[in-house]
């Protein structure tokens, strides 16, 4: 294999109770990626298309991860990478965590799976170094593995796929603003209440246990957020406003992905996330914020192989 | 029924990741409890035996938790209760709990049973707040319900039963000095680091998958306390020492139980759980401290009957 063409999906990571440790992928939205052997060492982008992305090789996220990689497996060619970049940068919805898995996984794959995709997670994560000035893994493991992944370290051991009932989806929506990753960690504070940090550890084992026995009136109770996400909504238009709607609906849960500004919101079936994408459209159209939205089931799939050659 | 005669566990509670939320009960060791409809209305201490409590209806826990049960029930009689107090006051392994679970289970089955055992967490509970000035369930929920059992929140659908292995064992030492739960809150930090919370919260999902999926290795390394157990061994003789001993010896997990001085080790079968308890002995038999030390299944029952007219 010479050439390898990849959609590498965008990904809700923290999921309320997940603070820097859960993640799943969005079936709809990702990146394309295609990436080539080359006779020139090292790592570069040779093309992106799309929203604006650094083609530095030492602050491109793709390529940042890529060089990690290679340092361990010190491959006889080089790569050049060309980048379709449909996730906007700073939108909660692992813009980067898309492009610092997508090239680890290509590279890998071109070089005939030397390493698992479980072992392909701490390469990606040093990409993510790149973007936000913090290493967490909960959107490069579930863009590379699929599904609900919780990461409890980087060890192979410790990246687990959870069990997602079948009829699981989610809402998305991506307010067109940018809030930098790095920015909207600032704001958080350094230490927590312990009494706030015993209701995050009880949902989120409870939320292991819900999905383990497809106890839904256990997720409702599970996927909330004590924590972190006061302080990141005042980043977020109408995010009161789009939560409470997605709950009156009937959502199981809603919050902020990732650093936000995206918000999403997880559904039992299909048809109520569609609801949920009507209502939420409605809020969102009185404003003068451009936003996308998106309905997709918990994607049990990660980065995807378009071509090869 | 007219009188009721029970066993009611000790209970290790907080297990390494669960502060607040996680206990089981120990098979070999509890008290014992006599409960018996009277003429007199109310709820009263008629004799006890063995280790001191308070006789006065309001500061004994298994009084004040009944006073709150027939609050509520308004049955036509009153309690007398008889306490064979075997499990030492302040020792960590929920001696108050036995108490505060005992008298409404007691109650409860002398009434026809009006409430299922999840009802009475609620009401055991309240006994709690007597003895340690805060509420947390995590000593009465197992002593009712049996087995490893994980509190979100007092409501019936938030007290969770979790799956056990059937090869899990314990072992705990209870070295025989006082540590009030009280004070052993007191010493706590108001607030936790945020990347602490996050370690916390990883661990203790990764507890749940691990019991769901049998796998030891991530038991292992998820029976961990990055927040409490600092500040708690301080008041422990010979914490680290016994800790390192445990874990050398292959146990999954070791720390405190329940706000201390007692030191539970989680280990993969009997002998290893047996093998510890030899050594360590050997360590605390070194020390001029007197102690017990018990080796149990992690039990599946919680209070028994013993007798009944």
């Amino acid at each position: 294999m010479k050439k390898i063409k990849i959609f590498s999906p965008a990904t809700v990571s923290n999921v309320a109770c997940g603070f820097d440790i859960l993640g799943f992928p969005i079936e709809s939205l990702g990146d394309e990626m295609t990436i080539s052997k080359s006779d020139n060492m090292g790592v570069r982008i040779i093309k992106t298309e799309g929203y604006s992305i650094p083609l530095d090789s030492k602050k491109n996220v793709a390529t940042v991860s890529a060089e990690k990689l290679i340092q361990y497996l010190k491959p006889d060619c080089g790569f050049d990478i060309e980048i379709k970049k449909n996730i906007i940068p700073g939108s909660g919805i692992g813009s980067s965590g898309s492009n610092a898995a997508g090239s680890v996984f290509g590279i890998n794959k071109l070089l005939g799976e030397p390493l698992t995709l479980k072992e392909l997670v701490k390469y990606a994560m040093s990409g993510e170094v790149a973007s936000s000035l913090t290493e967490h893994p909960d959107n490069v493991a579930p863009a590379l593995l699929g599904g609900l992944v919780m990461v409890k370290s980087i060890d192979e051991e410790n990246i687990i796929s959870l069990p997602v009932p079948k009829d699981l989806f989610c809402f998305v929506i991506n307010p067109k603003i940018e809030v930098k990753t790095s920015y909207s960690r600032e704001i958080l504070p350094s230490r927590v209440e312990l009494n706030s940090m015993t209701k995050q550890v009880a949902n989120l084992g409870s939320l292991i246990h819900a999905l383990h026995t497809s106890n839904y009136d256990l997720l409702r109770s599970s996927l909330v957020d004590n924590v972190i996400e006061k302080h990141r909504k005042k980043l977020i238009p109408f995010f009161d406003e789009v939560q409470k709607k997605c709950l009156e609906l009937g959502a199981l849960g809603c919050s902020i992905s990732g650093s936000g500004p995206s918000i999403f919101a997880i559904t039992k079936g299909e048809e109520n996330a569609k609801k949920i994408n009507t209502e939420v459209i409605k809020i969102y159209k009185k404003t003068n914020i451009d936003f996308s939205t998106y309905v997709s089931k918990i994607s049990s799939e990660g980065i995807k192989i378009i071509d090869s050659i």
